[in-house]
């Protein structure tokens, strides 16, 4: 089904500027608030009414992509993120998959915020599909979380303004019953957080994704002294990123790999192609840092590279000088040496701004031999062969390539073993929930927990969708499950029904088809000429030319042949030339078509 | 083009079994012939007639796979490898791509011999499918190489035997002016050998693929003395592996991992299920020692696996107790924890073992909690999102999952950075000839070389079917290519033309196709009825219906519009409805379909 995209439950938006205000208990000290003194609600009386709180998380626990949290008690229904998956190999055509937020219809008006824990695509992409059809609820982010997905707002042209309150990390933000407090994580984008939600039922983390860097660069490090003050209050849950919880230690500082990155900008003996995400906004401030200390001028290049960028300069995120951005149709008036493009594309995808420059179709960027690239990225699962690739095209025009695995020039955003063991043991939970990641991610991540004690019991592999119910300090990992099936977003369709165009996809991408049209006489059911046979994708058909008028002889002799008034209808004929031309072709080529029997009457 | 299969040109096989002598020059002594005593042939009288040596690799410059390396010398090439490389992504419904032989068409008769370095796929998969069009040339190997070969052929009935001849190590072998002698490797396989190709021009060794192993396990080390002898007596140019060439250090020994090995299989609660490749013999071979000393009964599953270790065990690679292969049908009568069961699958291949184990469609294995599963082998790029769905559904099962990256419980094959040193070192040849790998792979091989101080213009990286010529001791890497494009085999077809159906494959694969049928009187032009619309994998037709009729009704008021009188031929009437189509369905959807507009005249 298609949601309705402008459901009549939709309520007015509010206007983001400043209709947020009744949410919050925002702290008159600003950001250092003596967060001791405020008093713990008291939550006891809605006991009675409503005594479960229940969590589901939509999607995030059996991919990498679209994660979406549900926290509901009673009436009250909070969202936390709401991100887009990026098509398994198995999905052609599908730009991209969304939660599923059927189980919200007709609860709209329950749905008290949805929060945004930091701006990258994987937590804020279903946003612009989903915010209309949930009668756009206002949204609570950190500043540049919001501006970022305001941005992304522009490019849907036909959607309402969004209903999005800036928050500041020491905020503390009623949502019906549901009280929410933020603390600062490091990961590599700014602005990420981990939100606290003090329930009737004891109180949930949800950690978004997250490291800890105990030396960022550009940014503090993750508050730990209010990590631990949040786990001396009491923690019953802790929702935590399964990332790179099965690799053994802990993650790398970005600071950790400056020397390396001071050591390529310094002495590459020309120009340096920086390939990297336009979303690793720690890392491109790590390098412009660099490229100033260095004396060498910055082009960007990638829509989104450039936007990410102005908005953190605009923010206060990102400070160099105005000389240090050139333009980047300007680059070839600078000497070459002191030259760094920063660009999109450093996993292969199409049409990004490495992949134009490494092809040649690049307007301003010509690659010369002297040029160094550098790949400051891990690739994405599914992507190694393009991105081997890219750099084979790379190396071919005579640019030197530097690839992370090479030199530490990457760093990961996500907690590895240790830093999980340092996160529970700081928040101390009763039930751990390890959440963004494929399923045998999860089992790594709660294996890193029982390795530490924690009792099997007590950590909830869950399902996407599955309800795990909490009630007077006691969880339950339920056999409920709400619909958390694939939402497709195909070019201009959304859809959860594209299962069977996929399907077909799958085949016609594997042996193509062939359409075999028999035009017969509507009255007496007799052939009136030979067959029309038109085939893509299956085999090189001036190659089989024989094949083909052996096929269509057969076909108009089976037809002749058939005893036209057994013919209850055309589903007769097109059975039987369906049936008869697959079993021919495969006996031929062992090669199934689709094979598409058309019968003209006439 | 088609190779005709069964060329005019084509040579009686020889009968493989004792056809042979004729080639070898072999020491009586056996495998530990005096080597040095063998003078080196005198080649001088040739250099007037034919001053050139050429040298061609058809395949594995700009991939992995379908390995391949042509000799030439006035009237005598031989042949080095015949691989098979898998489809790359965009390749949709190709089973796998060869070397293209065209080069070869009409010098059938120049063909002296095709050596084989060792067993595996990306060495040998090409044979049944090249070897007829070349008309059965004598094949050289060393025993288990062979026996696999002899093997495989028997899924080609149709093929006439192969004309092919076991050799020993220390064999010399004389094919036309090429006098050619082995040297023992350790790879994954046993039977794994360089070639010294001796020229009238300098000699050439051939590395295969390689690494070097103090401590492999139940076969000998490589043969350092050998090498050194051979590098004594002067290399002209070295052909070796690039797989691994820029990771840093030297390859890890087989017996290193062992240790963990033995405690995984002496450890586990329950039953274990071991996926590797079939081919990879070594380890399968430790595995098998391994389990012996544990009291341990093994099943086999999957054909190759089977056939494989048969073939070790009847050469006497492998050997073990009658008792400790059991059959996998009756693992049930066994104790959970005394069975292992090695299979194929772990690179998620569909239909292969450990796939149909993992989905519960196995005849005799099913999965029970308990179960441990073990992926012993790397991911192959491109496979590694189909691994991650694969161990999801293992831990659903309840088994435990243990892969190679968290326990080292997998060596490589292939030579580091710092094995290649030592093979330069002890061979000293004047040029180095990085081969098997990627472009970039052949690069960092390269940059190996050239950081012991080697000269660039001595390494020669060469694109698939680049001559290179060898006089008087001099190199060159000439601009001439010979024809070393893709022969794709899918199906039952082997093409090199299978481009444009790729390339339909890829669109019908991203946004489906839809059929226009429009039916016309053939005298008057006037459409006769209402257009047929027929669409797969383009949009799901139950949500788009309004959307098909309003194109249905504009195709007709287009045709009727039109004059007839005007169109050519129907061509025009075609193009004008695939444009027109073309461009109403992107403007509704965003999407491109695949346009095929039918016009049929009665």
């Amino acid at each position: 089904m298609i949601f309705n995209k402008n459901p009549q439950s939709a309520t007015k938006p509010g206007t983001p500027q400043n209709g947020g205000q009744r949410y919050f208990r925002r702290n008159s000290a600003g950001r250092n608030p003596h967060y001791n003194q405020t008093a713990r609600p008291s939550f006891a009386r809605f006991r009675a009414e409503n005594p479960k709180l229940r969590i589901a998380v939509l999607g995030g626990l059996e991919e990498v992509g679209r994660n979406c949290t549900l926290l509901e008690y009673g009436d009250d229904i909070i969202i936390i993120d709401m991100g887009l998956q990026f098509p398994e190999e198995d999905m052609p055509g599908i730009d991209y998959i969304i939660p599923n937020m059927s189980y919200l219809k007709g609860k709209e008006k329950k749905i008290k915020g949805v929060i945004i824990t930091h701006a990258h695509y994987d937590h804020i992409g279903g946003i612009p599909h989903l915010i209309p059809l949930l009668g756009y609820p206002p949204i609570f982010g950190l500043p540049l979380t919001n501006a970022i997905i305001k941005k992304r707002q522009d490019d849907y042209k036909n959607l309402k303004p969004l209903n999005i309150h800036n928050i500041n990390i020491d905020d503390k933000l009623r949502l019906g019953k549901f009280e929410l407090e933020f603390f600062h994580l490091n990961h590599n984008i700014p602005d990420t957080m981990g939100i606290v939600i003090k329930t009737p039922e004891g109180n949930i983390v949800h950690t978004g994704d997250w490291k800890f860097d105990y030396q960022p660069t550009g940014e503090k490090p993750a508050d730990l002294q209010r990590i631990a003050r949040i786990g001396s209050e009491g923690v019953l849950a802790l929702l935590s990123d399964s990332t790179n919880a099965s690799q053994p230690g802990h993650q790398m500082s970005e600071s950790e790999i400056s020397t390396n990155l001071d050591e390529i900008i310094s002495k590459a003996p020309g120009r340096i192609i920086i390939g990297t995400f336009a979303s690793l906004l720690s890392r491109i401030k790590q390098i412009v840092e660099t490229c100033e200390r260095h004396g060498k001028v910055i082009a960007l290049d990638g829509f989104s590279m450039k936007s990410n960028v102005e908005i953190a300069k605009q923010l206060g995120y990102m400070k160099f000088s105005p000389k240090t951005l050139i333009d980047l149709r300007h680059v070839n008036n600078y000497p070459n040496e002191k030259v760094v493009i920063i660009c999109t594309g450093a996993q292969g995808e199409k049409n990004a701004s490495l992949m134009r420059i490494a092809n040649g179709e690049h307007m301003s960027v010509k690659l010369v031999p002297g040029d160094t690239v550098v790949f400051s990225s891990s690739v994405i699962p599914g992507n190694e062969r393009t991105v081997q690739r890219l750099k084979d095209t790379l190396f071919r025009k005579g640019a030197e390539v530097i690839h992370y695995q090479m030199m530490d020039v990457h760093a990961g955003g996500h907690a590895k073993a240790d830093d999980v063991k340092l996160m529970i043991r700081l928040l101390n939970p009763k039930y751990f929930v390890p959440i963004e990641g494929n399923h045998f991610l999860l089992h790594y991540n709660a294996r890193v927990a029982m390795s530490m004690g924690f009792p099997k019991e007590n950590c909830f592999i869950a399902d996407n969708g599955q309800v795990m119910e909490f009630s007077a300090g006691t969880g339950k990992l339920t056999k409920e499950k709400i619909n958390a099936d694939y939402v497709f977003v195909d070019g201009l369709g959304v859809s959860d029904e594209t299962n069977i165009v996929l399907r077909d996809r799958q085949v016609l991408a594997e042996d193509g088809m062939i359409v075999v049209i028999a035009t017969v006489d509507s009255k007496t059911g007799k052939l009136i000429q030979n067959p029309d046979i038109i085939s893509r994708g299956f085999v090189f058909l001036k190659e089989n030319k024989e094949m083909i008028e052996d096929l269509r002889h057969r076909v108009k002799k089976m037809v002749i042949d058939s005893d036209p008034l057994s013919w209850a209808d055309t589903n007769t004929i097109r059975n039987k030339i369906r049936d008869y031309v697959g079993q021919f072709l495969y006996s031929k080529t062992e090669k199934r078509p689709m094979v598409l029997p058309v019968v003209i009457e006439v």
